[in-house]
């Protein structure tokens, strides 16, 4: 840690922050240059506060160098990971698409809606049954009855489920019902208990960013889940909110690179969410696969006016054959292969 | 809800709208301007989803046009709704603030902030058991140990409690523990599981906006806690995260008075974590109170550079003391009373 | 323009409205919901202004249904707009690329640099004579000696240029030195006065997305030049500001099929200024010709990090090539040609 | 400057930095941490581009510890500048209201807005002759003759004048026209050519926040001026862009603690354009003087329903009276005076 003291520190207050450090364990060393005095902590600095450090007098700011996070680093860890869903790989070379509907609703709808993930050459369905509306007066979910109708539905397809889980509560019959990948909510990026939950099992899970989540921010939760022993984490950006109300969301395609770079966990992004509107799906998902993202969470409903939540933004089972297209042509220029 | 048809919108398309909208229930009125047709739909407007009708073909936007809380609106309870906290009223023309640690460190520290809260005249104590931390590897709070050390240190000062519940799984022992006000964190405005527990008593709740929330998704969080019953609800502005990066939030106090005008609960302000530095607490304080606010819930620590979690953001005792002398000033000019 | 009125609105209030809408040559239209009355607005929408009707008592809000620009505006101009640069097209089927230095430095660096730009097949050149520079005591750019070297160059690779307008006061030389393209920087996309300037000249306008513009502003920016009479506008998305401070800005992609939507102008992306850092420009290039952008505007230095500006987000030469060859094969995929 | 250095750092790539460090005539210290090696530039640092360095193979980062601002920051001026405006002294204990219309309309409003000025008490006039505006539709205020109007009323009141340049072309008859107090606007903070002017005259000038600014760019524009010679530099905080809709901008309280802790100059806030709406400006007017602002620039309008632009956020004679007296009682509690 960096601690840059200000033109009005004393030698007292720069003995004070030395002794500070010391007590932490850590080790000082001031260097004085032509405007400012800096003094430089060595040692574990993840045992130091730097809001410990500018609450002390003559301190102007402390400045850490080290990164926050640790398993989830690229730094320590240089290789791709690759995560295996019931067969089908994630990460590395390996991009997947998971689609389906925004939420569960009939027997008919989840069957028909299989059958067009599975037409479209997608190896993975989502849905949700459990739903995080803004209203209470909105339609909630269609709960433990509707994870058990997706179940049947894409067993009787052979389709992995993803799903989201918002309660810790609800995690034991996640379990019994075997969902296959635990989704962690925008909402939910931040709930620390859940995060922990999750943690202690073995499930892979995408933790979607936050509505205005920093990249650190969104690593520190993964690190929350690495931290308890699931290494088996899948970033999912799903736009970000900013001054802009045209659309719901600004999908923020320069964190996949970033989060390329920052770690060896696989990277998705849900052009669904990011955009609010169908029309918008198809450049949003292409443009994710171009930067070089390894996958996609998209909505695509068997007939999407019919929708009982966000109808304006699914796609129709044909758009998602067309961009399954052009998706494959992207990933071949990149040198990846795609729903293997 | 008003429906505009774009350039391309057909009769059938027309049709088509009015036929969704008698579908739910209301009635549909088409009125053709000089360069957009435009369709009212009359009748209760909560039925109708802005996204069902723009996913249909020849729609350009669906407006509602009335707001979609209603048991918090001010506009069907005009009058100022004060709520009693054991004996001390907030709301209408009483001011309360709350003051005291960030986090439950030790007896003698509880004990010590106990009597530095009540000789500056405050009525009301502040303390966290649980932190939501960024990083799983920061001090995460004393738990139910702390809410019981915090529990006694106020018992003995005579004065009720706020803390916060993170954990749908502690609801029960804080009931046993007899928390007087319960705080909902920013990071769970949106755990709607957690809002619908605290929706089924009648404790006193503090909810905080979250980092990102609109004026219109807060007041949405709070009716899902009034359509479960409790209608005792604090809002708590605590800054917003903008591009600006020298404070930690922008402490939004536009927000007092248009929130004044939308809802009938009382609005306090935290300038603790909006500006996160002990030296700015005096003025965005000031600015609160002057704005409008009922209260605010402001850090104190009997010696801010030894606590364990934000240790640069709390004010000292003398500094509580000197500004609620400013606030009681300020409450007065404006016809209202402090902290009695 | 739909007016709704509050609660509290009574007869009078509503008579008001109806009168100040007829003042303004519009024809009023009330109608009476279960909750609210409404009142339409039938005329030219763009004689009355929001503002002007939300003053008046018992108005709660007045919505435009029109949108504010037209020239620019898809809607009256459904076929895409193909601008012609010398001869290069950009808009419709053509991608055009635009590269070059952040700012023309010595005769040696440009001579490099048009080299460079030409033998990765690009077409056109880009390069700051005067930079708009964050401190008074940066580099503020090479000025008219600078522009007259960039013109040298690029007229012995036989490039035309592509440069920046940052004072009224300096048109003149610009026409004088045949400026093949201005620049408006995102500083400048509300200089009204620079905006009208350049609408009495034809030569094609690159307008940059204002750091924090909404879409609508962008637009309506672009109406300011095309109203003077000059159509010939390229839009150019740079990077949004928002919370997030790993990069620079936030690269929107989602403002392309946006804009293309709106309007029939052709819309570029800058991913260099939008990530700032040479290292995420690949990824960003890709997404946004993946995401339907009709070119590029890329920073390219023969030595990048001996640059006298922003060092640190100039691809070399070889990347060029490198990009050049990916941005071709995507261009394919989306039956579009690249600099041709 | 702290250079940081990655994992992958060798020996020649620290070496490489100390060589560019030493070009610059700055001298670099070396030092080994636990897991970082740190590199100390010392000297000027305003000589070195962190840009420059980041673009180096092996840096990860490189930091700033200097501020950039020298003529306006309080480090190098600790005393309070006070400002005279014909008499009327800002900064320091005393704080100045500039009231007055949006536009200048006619000569009868001019004389009216004149005398409702004074009545109040209030000692400076406000008025726009010049109206930037979203729309090139929109009425762009009366210009010169505008100017002309605004002085002749002012004069037969004996009140200083305050309006906005927005074309360096017109200073010359700003400056015949004898402007007291000349406004940079909003969307001029970062116009560089412009400020450079303003920084050779020595008329005070009011420098209005970038609609999306940071602190310190809002201080390097105003270390442009300073630059130039003109130290009479008035900051006015008017609102920043969030992704609240509720609302026009988010009036930043914050950044008045924060802007009277970095420079030395008067800082006044504009409660009319940041909120919108005349019914929220008294409540931000006695946030912003209770948060330590030095002044006001609020909008009146002898109608307001009659304005000519944004109509909705004008308070009217008797609303300003009323402001002025709560304003005062709430400087006494400060100990400081108002308009004298």
């Amino acid at each position: 840690m960096i601690i840059v003291m200000n033109n009005l520190a004393t030698e007292e207050h720069i003995d004070n922050v030395l002794k500070k450090i010391k007590e932490k364990g850590l080790q000082g060393t001031v260097s004085k240059g032509t405007e400012k005095t800096v003094i430089g902590a060595v040692g574990d600095e993840r045992l130091l506060d730097p809001e410990l450090l500018e609450s002390l007098p003559g301190v102007e700011q402390a400045l850490r160098i080290v990164k926050p996070y640790k398993i989830v680093a690229r730094e320590w860890h240089p290789k791709d990971s690759v995560i295996d869903i019931k067969g089908h790989l994630i990460g590395g070379d390996h991009i997947q698409i998971i689609s389906g509907p925004c939420s569960v609703e009939t027997p008919d709808q989840m069957e028909k809606s299989a059958n067009a993930v599975k037409a479209a050459g997608v190896k993975l369905m989502r849905g949700g049954a459990f739903k995080p509306r803004t209203s209470p007066y909105s339609f909630q979910g269609s709960g433990f009855d509707g994870l058990d109708m997706f179940r049947q539905a894409a067993d009787k397809a052979g389709l992995p489920i993803v799903t989201e889980l918002l309660d810790v509560r609800h995690l034991d019959i996640f379990l019994e019902q075997k969902v296959d990948v635990i989704q962690i909510g925008t909402r939910s990026m931040q709930n620390f208990e859940l995060l922990k939950e999750v943690g202690k099992i073995n499930i892979p899970i995408i933790l979607k960013r936050g509505m205005s989540a920093t990249i650190s921010e969104w690593l520190m939760a993964a690190e929350y889940i690495a931290s308890g022993g699931n290494h088996n984490i899948i970033f999912c950006e799903r736009g970000i909110r900013t001054f802009e109300t045209y659309y719901r969301n600004v999908l923020d395609v320069t964190a996949i690179p970033v989060l390329k770079k920052e770690t060896h966990l696989p990277v998705i992004i849900d052009p669904s969410h990011a955009g609010g509107k169908a029309w918008m799906v198809a450049a949003l998902s292409r443009a994710g696969i171009a930067a070089g993202a390894d996958g996609l969470l998209v909505e695509m409903h068997p007939s999407p006016c019919d929708a009982w939540c966000d109808a304006d933004q699914a796609i129709n089972p044909e758009e998602l054959k067309k961009l399954m297209k052009e998706l494959t042509a992207i990933a071949k220029i990149l040198g990846r292969s795609i729903s293997e």
